[in-house]
């Protein structure tokens, strides 16, 4: 049984703690947020304690803590939680600034201890399979990939302004998925971004829509499209192209009804958004962490996965503001 | 170059005869309908004669016949093809009378002229491609098999008065595919019939819904489901159900555009009836024929299988008024 | 918060309770289970009590009971609890015989407590959904049904025998479902049977393979397939035909993986067999129930609905024996 | 009666000439061939002589000439024509130079005859369709789309050392279908290229895998992917990204037929190659030129769009070249 101590009890927040306590290797014993209200009622919801930070991770009781709680709050907690010695599960992005990234990480490797970063689409039973499958060799040897990863509809602009800009927001979750299915570290990004949805994303200084380009040293090719609008729902698919064929996982539907009538064969549009298409994704991540601590499986997602995610988008955007491709190392 | 009479000028007819043109081993030399313009436009069409039956089956350059009058015409036509020596392409049913089929069969037998029944099912490409893959051991031993097929609206009652009932005029084509893909005689026969279409066809006598299951003597089953209307197009599918799994040949489409917008993600309704689901099955039964003319090529749906889908048709309809199941022998 | 008494601690009674305790709204407080060690288990997992029927019976805190045991122990149980006044929760069939279960009815009408029985196809979000849209209109008038049930593989021959035969067991399922879409009672059963699949089945006096019509007094028809083998998963179809339009609803599939290579364009079996397929199916039952109790909803599925399924069971059965279409009041 | 000289008794040659057959407006005269056995042929085939250039031009009953030989004459084949008054109908491209193009359509536009360049996607009954639906408004204003081309093989080296390139080979048809799609012209081209699938097409200078991005002036964008090799068929897809919902046509498949075992549900591959999966685009592309002479109807692709598609495909070769995007007026 390992104690948890977590921050953050927002939406991500309650959907972690419900997988903890439904996993039967954990239990929370400390909920840290600056909402109170929010605090205290997912603490009596899983017979936690309310404490604030020192508190939560002076206990040493707790072995690790959940990291879910606003972004600029994440490398300070990743840093105190370190040096206290937890393992850490860590909301993505660590944080929006790559020297920022780099001192945690630093602590992190001093601590010695383990740290998840959360990006949870690795763990989507689809594209996990997929990606079992090319490690399988059911399509050779990769040579393109092609992410698509579109909102159901644009976030409020309050939102759009401390999130750290598109590419950093939600293409770094595309960007960790082509690192992942190519499966050789890009090194050049070419990016095209517009504000064709909302146009107050556009006076916010933000992009809504791009479309970005990655090759890597052997060659092999990697495009993500990304839209902050869709108006059919949260549309997340891949398709990897390999020297002996195609894999493609698409998306999911809430149920398998399909109506034919005068008009059309109709079917389900996708899942809404992400907490009902990575629902079990959720799940699994947590399993995934908790079993890296108890059983000794390795830990799937790292820190230096985080950091890598972040190179890119900061490239991309470098190659919005230039018009040029940029190399990352 | 095998050279032809034609008896008949209408829809099907033009079929035949776009199908007999294009296929560079045939000419069309004789055109016979009782409708003078049809003949007419049709002959000049392909370079063929109009002519009354008596001179094109007396003509010795004649070697094949295509039947595609109205069906109280086949039987004579065949009978009277068999004894001039001609080969037979005739489209279904022989007749509605089980005596008559009985009368012609002799015939042909005793001219030894071959003849092909137009069940123009056996040669669509996916119900060809199945019944091939249920041949090669895809699903093991065939156990059950379901058809459905549906059409998109209902004949004038004008035609259902003349049609010979649903099971003969609809039904037989389905009763055909049951034989082929149980690759065994049924033996039994139940019928449920209704009229929930169009209350006219209920007035002139005859169901527009119906249900069907058909059992062998080594216990396998089908199912045959009907209507005379499907809002959303002419649905003609069948499943196959083996020891070791399950083939599905489903509907055919116009294009492959697939909508996603606020309401669903939409895909085309099937082709709309027979002329465009089965255009390609008319080329390939008549190149069919051709071949089993001209190289030998084994006559693919003889003379004995448009009697057997008859007897089953018949047999049906005595399960409907009966009630009870029907046997055949 | 309602407290329960769960009968029964095997696989599906693991499935209760786990969804009791995720609810929120209930608590399980007693386990009763002939085979001790389970009955430990599941009493522990949840905080609950080990207890034998009488003790938990004559709880008065327990407002509701879960039969989740044997299938012969249903009706004594369900008997039992009315008489404690117990709102009842039974796992399907209530028995195997029609005389048990109207006495069951008898009992559970004179206590006046409310009862649900276990179709958990019923909550199925697809067939739920399906359904829906029936009756918002969708289709127009429904017609015709065929609704497709396989067994992944059958079952041990142990199990066969004290099954009830196939239509008890197996078709029973289906026997609610054409019921719940035809939305009119059927009044006549055909069956065909036979045994394809294991000889043992055979042996022990039952069927493997099975085809079903059913028709209503106002002509609406339905077709069941079973077979207790598809090689290829959990075969579970609904279509429903309406005069304006077809509803389907499809298997369900672990992941939405699809690999396309040199032999084919290949995607997901559908899922293996009850528990995965409906393991939302079953959350969602007991959480109606829950609503039920709680929140004055009205009881989904009740004991009526688990009488007429056996009676068509029976009819078919009877149906069976003497090769007739057979009549249900 | 339109009567028409055609250049070219090849295999794309073959294909047009059956279709004017077939078309039943048009007769082929002339069939001029620098090999003389195939020119015999396919004249013999449709009772047209085998002419000389000079020849088949002069003759006053020709309206229009079909250019379907090698691509290094099209040129002078088109100057030629235009010269003579004839309408013309080009296989793409029009020449792999676009000064050489320049002068083509300089002649054209001064002798004022029609003239259809064949891109032969536009015709697809798919992509035709998906165009049509973005006019009709179904997914509001356009802002992305993603273009899926790839061969199931690669051709003989000896091919692609004539071929201009990839991208002025094979990717032409892409921009084309980009600029169609994207109902305004791109501004900017960048382009990766790597050769990923046959040593031999590197040696000869070429890449056989390549990702393109596109823009426009008002930030809609294009993607296109590309490679000489597809184990499971010829993969030909389009999707268009709107204001309000997303528009996709997919391949197409030989037959319907799904097969489920114990290894998994699996469908045909694409249609292999551009003569079957084009084979309805070629026969509806031919009867659009006949229609544009007989009745006036628009011509569908013209001259200018067969020098876009140069121009584009020459920037994407500067930008593969020089690792930068490439401005395009």
């Amino acid at each position: 049984m390992i104690h948890f101590a977590q921050f953050g009890a927002g939406r991500i927040g309650a959907i972690h703690a419900a997988n903890l306590a439904a996993s039967g290797d954990a239990r929370l014993k400390h909920v840290v947020d600056v909402h109170a209200p929010a605090a205290q009622a997912l603490a009596a919801k899983h017979g936690a304690a309310v404490s604030d930070t020192a508190t939560a991770l002076a206990d040493p009781e707790v072995r690790a803590v959940i990291i879910a709680s606003s972004t600029d709050t994440h490398a300070d907690l990743v840093i105190a939680a370190a040096r206290a010695g937890k393992a850490i599960f860590c909301e993505k992005p660590i944080d929006l600034s790559l020297a920022r990234v780099d001192a945690c990480l630093a602590e992190v490797r001093k601590a010695g201890v383990p740290m998840l970063v959360g990006f949870n689409r690795r763990f989507d039973p689809s594209f996990a399979e997929l990606h079992r499958r090319i490690g399988a060799g059911a399509i050779g040897a990769v040579e393109q990939v092609i992410i698509t990863s579109r909102d159901p509809g644009p976030p409020p602009v309050s939102y759009v302004k401390v999130s750290g800009g598109l590419f950093r927001d939600m293409t770094i979750h595309d960007f960790d998925m082509a690192r992942w299915m190519l499966g050789e570290e890009p090194i050049e990004v070419f990016a095209h971004g517009a504000n064709l949805v909302d146009p107050a994303i556009g006076a916010a200084g933000d992009i809504d829509s791009a479309m970005v380009l990655l090759k890597t040293a052997s060659g092999r090719m990697a495009h993500i499209n990304n839209s902050r609008r869709a108006s059919y729902g949260y549309d997340q698919r891949v398709e990897v192209f390999g020297s002996a064929g195609r894999l493609i996982a698409g998306n999911r539907t809430p149920t398998t009804v399909e109506l034919a009538d005068a008009n059309a064969v109709s079917a389900d549009k996708p899942m809404h958004f992400f907490l009902e298409r990575y629902a079990e994704a959720y799940r699994i991540e947590l399993q995934a962490f908790l079993d890296a601590l108890t059983k000794g499986a390795p830990m799937p997602v790292g820190a230096e996965d985080g950091r890598q995610a972040l190179v890119l988008a900061d490239a991309a955007f470098e190659s919005l503001r230039t018009g040029r491709p940029v190399r990352v190392a």
